[in-house]
């Protein structure tokens, strides 16, 4: 029954989104059962290192332990829960079982098994924050800054309600997102850092440490260093909630950035639109009935999986909850975070390899911009007018519009056939004259702020 | 690749939560990719079978294609979809690489790709409904049913805001899951029948299998009958997402009901009360370090996974939601609905154990209601009294509580001395007398009430 | 402090979203604090009635009370609650305040306050349902059924992933949701049916009614029958949760469907899309700024409620566990619940007043479906190549599809050049050629199949 | 229409939870529309006032606006956005109508709607948490350090599972809540230290402003530095989400742990555990029907509140998406924001209320304590068995417990009776027999931890 076909798996995480070796290799090595027992053995053989540094036991015992340890195949582990029906007292069993009997009673020494629980889930989610999840969303980020400053001056209408507005850059629009998953970067760095460990015993107040230490607080602090943790500044049974709901938190906070990163990418691929796509295979099918169709497939995968497991947090919330010294109802429930971070990992390494093939389309670009192009004189001119002290310049502007629209003469030119107007169009200056001509000019600060904004984020992130 | 240690899998699902041989080999047969691939070679062989019968192909044909789909292994799909990236034209290839020349060009025949997905993912969930679901609840049903049966008469102090009330007997207490239950189960018969399939082509209006038929739609009705399903009012690329909704909120509200019995019996088994219990095996360890902890794991278990599959729901709302005639944005999302339902089953299947060896303390349970015998006086007594006239009957009663309280004297002693109140006691029938002496006889219909919840589901649910 | 401008109020339901009067009276007279006290004086009215059925008291007394509870002001219930701090005790204070001596002990005789607080909110809530939440969905149902009718043979390019697929027509495109609309109004209809009332004391098991009636049930099924209610199966200190929440379901599902239908118009409206419109007033705005904007801001407002409304579900989802016979932790978040229903009926009023002023834009949809036309050909051109025998017709077609797009040919001018395909396009019939020819006739059953939609519901939801 | 009886409001949070004037006053000055229209002038009136630094207007002009501004009613601007159908437009229309000729220009100068929205709220809800949420926040901490300082002494039995486990003391029981609150306080207070301003115009590219000033992000940082915000590194028409999402967050899991003490304090409630009571007022009512009942009904209703707005949370992150240079669909969804943090304000006020006036029962909680007082001696004494070289300490000692359970005997008793374990017994230290003699003395570090938790967070909350 230990092992089987990926096919017989429930979860897609198990199966379809499993297929590609690399990235199943790098989930698995900190997410998978195997890697939570490896890491909850690092956590006992720590302990044991720890009260050998206190000589409460040998260096030969805590040696040996090390070693023990390394040897521990999960399928041991649930073989000896069967008979303990206790996960962690399986644990300890089975690593007595391979160790002398004069290291057996440091086995598991003091702790309750949350100790061992909640220190081995910290320290594995935040090693797989640091060698993954950081590097992999940075790999994305970099991605994003070469898009932004290769487009940075590719003028593009902007819009707003769906609507065309005035013109930015395509590369001052992929900025946006550099920037928001920037932010996210550092929200993930920060809240894996903040992830705690406890040696604090089964209601967290040392209870049984203290029948051996001065100094309780001083071991619980030597073990988690050998972990390069820190503890909390409580604990219960378990880590205070609130370092694991951050956490989480900055990871689907991120799943946001990227979802809508993915929906202005869909949407741009409209075939109105048209503005970028994926680069296709040879030999791809899009559409089973529909051979012409070439359809955002990874945007659309990206998306979905945000609306899968953004839902998540609110497990997170309704497991700060839990009574007194603690109830056990948030245990079954956490054994299924790795799956958000695998499921972030899943959509951040497709965009990845989405967006090295992100293909723009100036030409489409282009002709969507001209078909606004006279109207968004509308805004500079509006403002212009209001500037040279014009009453109502919004609501003249306005008229002037549905007017253009109606005789489809550009605005410029009605400007100036209107007695009213004309007076202001010729206080314009020249430059000011020359934007109204030339709309495609109406960028602001586009690719300025393009530069700026990547520069910001690749010292702020160290990306080079 | 696709052979794997389940302790590589991701999803607790697909390691922890899939070691009973029994219900994994359940959950499969419905729930994993490989069903859902042979679900779907279903649907393509109904497919051939209708054109059969409209005699668009042989009979032959039809009967050579219902036999090339056993042989399709989930493997050879996803080898294909690797060169076609997409997984239903793999499915199409993989079926007419094993038919003859003369019925390759039957397969898959004027449909679209969510033809084929979406009625076999209505027919899968259907049937793991009908076969595996509610057989599941209905177990858990007549557990219910047999121990409220068995403690009808078992007086309980009725609890409400955690305070004791007036009592109750434990068996009406568990009759509220009875009947909750049972309208979950109702819930879940009738919206899993509700499941619809579809074979309307791209875009849901019958443009290619209009080419052939002159009633596609009647066309559309054969092949569904094949599977015993029905079609929607109206269909684009997709099945109306309201049906799928519908169904995952009767899983969840079912979830809910078992969600709160767990409480309910967590709190049942907290020390201080102690009124029923889980019957532990022998060599069960209740807590790594506390030895003599007895701990109410199952429940917890159950309340735990409740917390994770419960904000699912978000997921399904969130997929009602696709553009036009559909964008793919809830393609990756719903395939982890085969989680929520294992997730169910898993948490049903658990409780059903659980409640096999559910034991009441009776001893416990009398001590707990002794405990407030007195005050429990209160509600009839103040009820009588207003019966019989007195102005402010609850107000004098709460007086009198609080006399009680600090006096320690019982109310009907109280009663007896206060002038205002003795002559409301001298007007007192018998009967009512003696219910004010014997509080455990004041549970009002719960017998009899759990009897007739008990019959109405029985014969609701044909139970026996 | 119980009078104040609507701008001190925090809920934009209470000030941006009461504005149009008609509505709001609508929304009060229901769903507001002082509904919420009458319906709750009505049920205590129905209690006393049924108790002068009973012979309990007298018919007089029964009319005394029936007048007296409809002098009830909320400010009076409040001012009392100042002193009891309890809110029901305070109604029935009330109520005795205004009643002879001889009429006041049978003011919520043997009842609980949930009695008559969860009997109260089945009541207006099932009323509510009946009089303004169905009416209102009704309304929007029939405006898009006159738009499904009036557009059923205006051809539109159906859009699978924002990508154009095959031909439907608008009219087909909104039968999507009328249909869709229709599921839900008898969803909103059978679940609010579905509300139950109960008259069964603290702990549901009629301990105090039983010192008074020798059927407790018929006299609780006798208090209901006043107000047009029935009893759940079983009840705890309240009402079984999932009534309730099946009612909510109804409406939030709904509400998806109002969603997507928004979504769906809103890109619609794109620039480059341009297909449909909402007719804009003069004088109105679009943009502060950007004075050519025309916005769909209506649609957006829709969105962006349903975002707002739906995840609200979570907490009836939580509100079903209760505690034993019931804790109180489910009170203050059930008072929210009239939001969700405002949140309704806000959306489904804009839609209905901005379906009425909806219009198509047919020059523009010819445009878009043009500029398809082509390449619609190839889904036609597979099947027909199949049904011919064609043995890869999908990749074939899929070839000539990237060929046209390079040489700029038709479809069916390349498939003529074509010696492999030739002989297939010679066997078509004269009707499968034309097609081909006019890509604008391959809608399928989109014009009979919007006017059988549209009848269906016509029929079901029994509207003329 | 604007003035309105409180009782014909929709949400709770305007009837019944804004009766207490001082605590209603609070909200509305931050949270009310009437606050978000002032809020929305101070921004428009900065921009004045950086564009005379700037020398665009004069002094004089910026003094006028300023004086202006004050004087404007919700009231005309909801009447004027009749007209405009546009609500700033309809503000920026009343300020200029209420200044010189010479001034109207320069009101809304070169910026867009929301510059002003989401500098206005970023700046009211940053000043709403400086002044309003934190402070009181840190009230609900004092009160709760006292109480943990106040009962660092007292023994109560820790609990986990809802069993007794070892013993803490009450005190560090709440220092739990102030260590964990105290992280929060610290969380709301870097989140809303974060929330930005921008004044980018219509698409956040400066657009506008570029045709005035040589460098726009400068004058964007003077507006924003008059109101003490910062602009983010990015904007498009809006601020990033990112920041509002991480404010919200901070609150929410703030309310969360509000939630987990009060279930706390609820089953510390509970009949038969009875450890805590909040005090009741003389003539306060439990139950309506149960008059002797005290029920814990301020912490049911923060219970409740919290799943009211926990998943408000999930409107957050869906607002995160926004199509482009921006959509509107986060616009009607934001306006609700308000609710979440008067929702936590109230929760938070009614639990400093209630913490005031928290009463410990010592005697209930020395009896509790004694229940098991003699099987707490198992884990210290498995674990001195252990250290002493005891091959299965755990094992022995579960056995042990079960002979006590079944003999009536001590553990340490018995232990003295076992040959086998004897000689452990008299390797103890005269310390640790102690221990095992005086269970209410194995608490740990519960007092001294009590102590330092609550210098930490004084310290780091500035809390005297």
């Amino acid at each position: 029954m230990t092992t089987r076909s990926i096919f017989d798996n429930i979860s897609p995480l198990d199966h379809r989104y499993s297929l590609r070796k690399d990235e199943f290799e790098d989930y698995t090595k900190y997410l998978s059962e195997r890697a939570k027992i490896r890491y909850q053995t690092a956590v006992e053989a720590a302990l044991v290192k720890a009260l050998a540094e206190a000589d409460v036991c040998s260096t030969e015992v805590a040696q040996e332990v090390e070693e023990a340890v390394k040897e521990i195949k999960p399928q041991e582990v649930y073989e000896e829960e069967k008979k303990t029906k206790h996960n962690i007292r399986a644990l300890v069993n089975c690593i007595q079982q391979r160790v002398s009997d004069e290291a057996k009673p440091y086995i598991h020494f003091t702790t309750t098994s949350f100790d061992i629980v909640d220190t081995a889930n910290s320290l594995r989610y935040k090693e797989s924050a640091e060698e993954l999840i950081i590097p992999t969303l940075k790999r994305l980020e970099e991605v994003l800054m070469e898009i932004a400053l290769r487009e940075k001056e590719t003028v593009q209408i902007g819009r707003t309600h769906g609507q065309h507005a005035v013109p930015v850059t395509f590369g001052f629009a992929v900025a946006e997102y550099v920037s928001r998953l920037g932010t996210r970067i550092e929200a993930v760095i920060e809240s894996s850092q903040q992830l705690k460990g406890k040696i604090a015993g089964a209601v967290g107040a040392y209870n049984a440490s203290h029948l051996f230490f001065d100094d309780p607080e001083e071991f619980e602090a030597n073990v988690l260093a050998e972990l390069d943790l820190e503890a909390g500044i409580h604990s219960t049974q378990i880590v205070e909630p609130e370092y694991i709901t951050d956490f989480i938190h900055s990871l689907v906070s991120c799943f946001g950035v990227l979802a809508n990163f993915s929906d202005d990418m869909r949407h741009l691929q409209r075939t109105e639109i048209g503005e970028v796509g994926e680069h296709f295979d040879k030999d791809q099918v899009g559409s089973s009935t529909m051979p012409h169709k070439r359809n955002p497939i990874n945007y659309e995968n990206v998306k979905s999986m945000w609306k899968q497991f953004m839902p998540r947090m609110m497990t997170l919330y309704q497991d700060q909850i839990s009574e007194h010294q603690r109830d056990l109802s948030n245990s079954a429930s956490s054994r299924f975070i790795p799956e958000v971070i695998v499921g972030l990992l899943s959509a951040t390494n497709r965009l990845i390899r989405t967006c090295e093939k992100l293909v723009v389309d100036q030409q489409r670009m282009e002709e969507n911009f001209n078909q606004s192009k006279e109207l968004i004189v509308a805004e500079p001119l509006y403002i212009l007018l209001a500037s040279l002290g014009h009453p109502d310049a919004h609501e003249a502007v306005r008229k002037l519009t549905l007017e253009a629209d109606e005789t489809g003469q550009t605005l410029r030119e009605l400007i100036q056939q209107k007695d009213e107007l004309k007076p202001y169009w010729e206080q314009l200056s020249d430059k000011q004259k020359k934007l109204l001509i030339n709309p495609e000019q109406y960028t602001g600060l586009a690719s300025e702020k393009t530069e700026k904004v990547v520069q910001h984020w690749k010292e702020k992130l160290d990306i080079n």
